[in-house]
């Protein structure tokens, strides 16, 4: 699904909160688009992070769990495209570390204030050179209002940038939170790269930046179909420089209450975004499932839902295929009773208990034709739920699925 | 991918095994394909199955495991094609008990010893009047030697009938096993009914029929991606009704051995046409994943590379891109070590301990030329192994997938 409007401010996203400077540029890993991002701190900044929980992790992500802990403040984030430095062994390690100590000469820090990132091609090392001298020159390129140049460098797959942020007072001062995010032109990406860089000139503490990050991540990045399984290389990492002059942000405060509201809404945005850079996506589908035995039960189910290439093709068709849903929902694992099984398409509702179809085919089809589509699954027996994302399918596999009714 | 021969034997199939007919006709549940078949055993046969674990199930799969409960001996399984009688509650119920009525009566025994069977769009209430008059005229058209027709009625997108047989001598007597499978034309149909029936003129007891029927199904049905998730319809029936005159096959006899092999080979043969019927699938491939922690691990392992649309699209695009296989057992969530991983394609090594790369890319990719791959991972950690087949992706999700590279 292309974006309507495809033009993302300059300033709206990362460098939109005060203090942060960004580049993207061309440096030789792909053939002519930009490959290389730099964001930049110009204070020291505090640094939260989520990553990958997949067995087999790359050499960045390893490097930025231990600059994490390693140092109390960071200043930047260098990242490639074109080459996850994933599965290199030694080397790619090597390497890894290199891109941040060049970085790090380059803006006279020190390497572990440097978060590395990587995305593209598993198991071919990273063409140092090439990188090396693409860090020798970024740092020439910092811009306080070029947001964009930087969101188009971590792009793979992508077909558009993806880009937010969010500006709020507190105490009579104006925060912003800024990011910028990539997700891939995959159906079910299980292995394409998921990155999201996150800057904003609030001032909190490093344990509650964590918490919050951790928390927001958990119902945006991790509530999309895209993420449902994790890459190699997968990364949320966020920088709070405290330039915007406020206090720090402490638990249990509006002030806490407010950021997290803030902050979801960015990242909210992003991965709709992701989710609407399906490849072939036509829909974007809210997915709400209501009255499960326990939270973790909706989200199976919700998440079987979104997975499921017949009720994807049925949502792409338009077709009210509501008996690929129950049955979805039926092989989740969950218990439930399919006779209460509710549903609701947009605000209409097309099944109640008891298998009773409230609307004609056609009428019930009906409800499927906007572009934004928010299906509501009532299992009606607790009161667990669940909200998640996903996106339809299309093209080829939709001429045998879509028209299998008729 | 058609099969290159689509020619199946009129007998070559559930009718090969002594003592059976069946047939197969149009009667107006579709538009103008065959929608309804009769397996029928002339004389009183011991059955077995295997059913769906969905938590929804249709109405002919409650019926099925009554009926297989209540009678010692079965006769027939009468199946349509087109409505799943699934989601239908009450009426549905009862449907399917009046197919097996009906079915009773016209041949002239008990409901009980009926097997019913259904398949196509769930929801939807079954047309009985047509269905009745189906069954009264389907009766007429039984033959020993026409398993073509029923095979051709259980189809729903199917692209070919799928039907096998093999038969082998157990004590000077010739003993024939036969069988017919229905999949889907789709990519990873979690929500299309595999449905499959076996007849053979083998004499064997309730009991140990049960027990490998079951443990067969394992090793065929349950090992194809197909099967991966299970529909609210999927069945197994097996009639077993010893008209080669053998003496009743013995567990931890040599004779149980031979025609559990011989049932495999049947069973298999069914699976792989399933997978080779799988939407756009232009390759058939086996994974065997050896050398893990256990068994179990290893069919983890085997069953997320072989959903990965990564792997699959790579293989379609015939590009030896390891980094998506190893990142898949990566997510897995099973317990490895990736630097002990290797793989082997069509007997050739392109992936060694330590991430060595032991062919170039170019080589590599030439072990994905073959219609038939057989893909080789060992993780080097223990001594579970596990097999499964699946097939590729193909279509404009590999337009972007598959050049992801270049």
């Amino acid at each position: 699904m292309q974006q309507e409007e495809v033009e993302i401010e300059m300033k709206n996203g990362i460098t939109a909160p005060k203090g942060f400077k960004a580049a993207g540029i061309h440096c030789g890993i792909k053939k002519s688009k930009k490959d290389l991002a730099l964001i930049y701190s110009t204070s020291p900044a505090t640094a939260a992070a989520v990553f990958t929980l997949n067995k087999v992790q790359a050499a960045p992500v390893l490097i930025c769990k231990e600059y994490l802990l390693r140092a109390k403040k960071h200043r930047a984030i260098i990242v490639n495209s074109g080459n996850a430095n994933a599965c290199t062994g030694e080397q790619g390690y090597k390497d890894s570390l290199l891109m941040a100590e060049k970085t790090a000469e380059a803006l006279k820090i020190k390497p572990e204030e440097v978060f590395v990132s990587s995305t593209g091609v598993i198991g071919e090392t990273l063409p140092m050179n090439i990188i090396t001298n693409g860090i020798s020159k970024i740092v020439n390129f910092l811009e306080e209002d070029d947001n964009f140049s930087a969101a188009e460098a971590i792009m793979t797959t992508d077909t558009f940038v993806k880009a937010a942020s969010e500006s709020f007072d507190i105490n009579g001062k104006v925060v912003t939170i800024g990011g910028i995010a990539k997700g891939s032109g995959m159906i079910h990406p299980n292995m394409a790269t998921m990155l999201a860089f996150v800057t904003t000139d609030a001032a909190i503490e490093k344990e509650s930046f964590q918490t919050i990050i951790k928390d927001v991540t958990d119902k945006t990045f991790n509530k999309i179909v895209v993420d449902g399984d994790t890459s190699t290389n997968d990364m949320v990492i966020a920088l709070a420089n405290g330039e915007s002059g406020i206090d720090n942000i402490k638990p249990d405060t509006a002030e806490y209450d407010l950021f997290s509201e803030k902050l979801f809404n960015v990242l909210k945005k992003l991965s709709i975004d992701i989710v609407k850079d399906g490849e072939g996506a036509t829909k974007l589908v809210e997915i709400n499932v209501e009255g499960a035995l326990s939270d973790q039960d909706a989200e199976k189910a919700a998440r079987t839902v979104a997975l499921s290439p017949l009720v994807k093709t049925a949502i792409h068709g338009e077709d009210a295929n509501w008996g690929r849903i129950i049955a979805a929902v039926g092989y989740s694992g969950i218990d439930f009773d399919p006779a209460k099984f509710e549903i609701i398409i947009n605000g209409i509702p097309i099944l109640k208990q008891n298998y009773t179809v409230t609307l004609p085919i056609i009428e019930a089809n009906k409800t499927l034709k906007s572009k934004e589509i928010k299906l509501v699954l009532k299992l009606n027996c607790g009161n667990g739920e669940s909200t998640l994302w996903t996106c339809d399918f299309s093209e080829e596999y939709v001429k045998i699925n879509g028209s299998y009714r008729t």
